[in-house]
């Protein structure tokens, strides 16, 4: 019989700010769970790293968090799951939910003609997986995965309706216009705090998907199954831990989170 | 009685890339020395993390290198000469060279009237040591230290004489313009890829101060002093080390170093 996890906590891994992003999607869809969230600030950005050593981090933050007693663990970095969410899924106790299978399922309904861009980090675009399973689903679709190396800096220094961002957004994605698709991932969680201005750029008939509501969504259904929702009476318990400064990650995260975050605790490897 | 090191290897290290234009200096004012470089890929960038992340790094790098049995340690990265230097002077069993002070040592014939420009990363600027040490030299010098936390992600993505670079240099340097600063320190490994194009924005009589010359000029001043030239009759060899891809490395490594890069082996921590 299947322990009852119902009181331990959601475990969420980044590779530091911008997995805050899901974490808030989280909160809002399933308010009564404690979540612990784990940045790995020390190392990051994932994005422009090989795949060999995105996975070994993965790994390591897998385990750091499986350790803590979670129940149910969140890849919230689309560069790891690129990277291992298959492997980790096979290695962990517990269910792993992934932020590219919640793109894709929330792609679908709005990729009718199968015309799709991407957008995501060089090792993300260049790991060729959410080209691969988009095709699974839709095999005639015409895919336009472009790395946007510089939109984590940019977001990161908090140069959100600046005019640099407006040059790197066109920078990137000038040729999409002219491609007529239907909709477009944000492949990288730091890409939703300047969605809006991605929006502006290619026009209000495009439709955006942040996996972020699709993975919350998708955890719902696990706890469903498991019967492994809190029904704690108290206010939900949110713990932070990161690799580097803890004071910095409270700061700068409360921009990703749009919450204030408290109980940050360093985690050195 | 010292023993006689002469054989032994230079070593530097850096987070990633930028002490490549440090070790091409070195290369050219010292061709008959072996060169053995480290660079942290797997956690680079170091110049947004804390102070006590990257002194942690740079230590582990130093035991690293000193372990080959190098005769000199360069710590080729300013950010981790800001978090450290003085320590790994004091820890380390060989003669320990830094970017820092060689910069202010070259820069002090050109400050006459001691208007100075710093730029940096964000915690290299943040740590007030380079301020701290020009004001060690020169009590009344007007320093203005800029934080450019744009120029190393866009010099990686190879954006030189690019219009996203130009529109960051007027970004962060247009201020500057009316400052009459006699010279400017590139206080980062990276800048001296694109120093042109801020020189051609803040016009030819301001000198600019790339550190990479003045610390092979100290680097040859300890061997001297030590009597450990290298009188090698064979060509100088060049090894590297590097913690994540060794591929990607030497792609990228060559447009830094201006020469191809052979022998990268990877070392994982």
């Amino acid at each position: 019989m299947a322990s009852d996890l119902s009181n331990a906590s959601i475990g969420i891994f980044d590779s530091g700010f911008g997995g805050l992003t899901v974490m808030n999607a989280i909160m809002r869809a399933l308010p009564n769970e404690n979540i612990v969230y784990f940045g790995d600030t020390a190392r990051l950005p994932y994005g422009n790293k090989s795949m060999a050593t995105v996975l070994r981090y993965a790994k390591e933050n897998a385990d750091f968090l499986t350790g803590l007693g979670i129940k149910v663990l969140v890849v919230a970095c689309n560069t790891a799951c690129a990277a291992g969410l298959d492997e980790l899924q096979t290695s962990c106790p517990i269910p792993v939910v992934g932020v590219i299978p919640s793109a894709i399922e929330e792609m679908l309904p709005h990729a009718k003609e199968g015309r799709v861009a991407i957008l995501g980090t060089r090792s993300t675009i260049q790991s060729g997986v959410y080209q691969r399973q988009i095709k699974n689903h839709l095999p005639q679709a015409v895919i336009h995965a472009i790395p946007c190396p510089l939109f984590v800096p940019l977001v990161e220094e908090g140069y959100i309706e600046h005019p640099l961002t407006v040059a790197a957004i066109q920078e990137y994605l000038t040729p999409l216009k002219v491609k007529e698709i239907e909709c477009l991932i944000l492949g990288c969680t730091h890409y939703p705090l300047i969605a809006h201005m991605i929006q502006r750029e290619l026009g209000q008939h495009i439709t955006m998907i942040d996996p972020a509501k699709g993975c919350a969504e998708k955890i719902r259904q696990v706890l469903d199954e498991k019967k492994w929702h809190n029904f704690q009476q108290k206010r939900a318990y949110y713990e932070f831990y990161v690799t580097d400064d803890p004071e910095k990650f409270r700061l700068l995260g409360k921009t990703f989170l749009h919450y204030p975050i408290e109980h940050v605790h360093p985690k050195l490897y």
